[in-house]
């Protein structure tokens, strides 16, 4: 929410660029400052300004600056392939997750054979090698932030 | 392209729901058949025909039906989640990403001390269990269906 952010302007990017005055309730204005008139004219060239304003009005207030992200990325990758948009990434991540099940498959194969075969192996510790669940949680995995893949 | 294929009704589903008449040169008739009548009303409600019809013309004539199965892809994303419309999906694929590659890196850590202290496993064929590499090419992987994962 950037709603108490002080404005760069007296118009917000979205009013500017459809050359309306920007009044105080502007839906646009809290999400896309007059310093950034890309973000706008990006969301606006493949979704058209109405349809955002559709979107942004049936979203809670507290989830559109989420929205207005998620609107962005999707509006990026479409005018970059217009084709296949973001499910050319979506596309991309499947495939490289089916590699990925594949390894771990044979991964897991090979291992099941050395452990019918072998007693249990022990690590640095003297303990047995901690399985995925006994493990701290993995790290930190960005829910905001929408990567290229 | 279904350029060939008879139109159910002379007008297509998107001169339909604009009320406009359908011509032989209309940039929609090909990939919104008269008897599809929700795939062009969900992409006309987050994208607008104009945008969507912008778009076509933009990507050579063999391409469009891939971008109207994208377009209509995202826009049933958008129409579940007004949030994060497929964005969800990718965020959700980026986790799971993760996920295994930690999963099998600590196979890949457990195989590495195994193999260091035994020696090679045969499989039942009485040579080495293959890599990735040596196996043949890992099943079909959908290029044109987009999932919800």
């Amino acid at each position: 929410m950037r709603n108490h952010e002080p404005r760069a302007s007296s118009s917000c990017a979205a009013c500017k660029l459809l050359k309306r005055r920007c009044t105080p309730s502007c839906i646009f204005a809290p999400y896309f400052r007059s310093d950034e008139p890309k973000k706008f004219a990006k969301v606006h060239k493949v979704f058209g300004a109405s349809n955002v304003s559709k979107i942004l009005n049936e979203v809670p207030e507290e989830q559109r600056d989420e929205t207005v992200n998620s609107l962005a990325y999707e509006a990026e990758a479409r005018l970059r392939d217009p084709v296949y948009g973001c499910i050319g990434a979506i596309a991309l991540l499947q495939r490289r997750m089916v590699e990925l099940q594949v390894d771990l498959a044979i991964a897991r194969a090979r291992l099941a054979r050395y452990s019918a075969s072998s007693p249990p192996i022990l690590n640095d510790h003297g303990s047995m090698i901690p399985t995925l669940a006994e493990l701290p949680a993995c790290g930190h995995v960005p829910s905001q932030e929408f990567r290229f893949v």
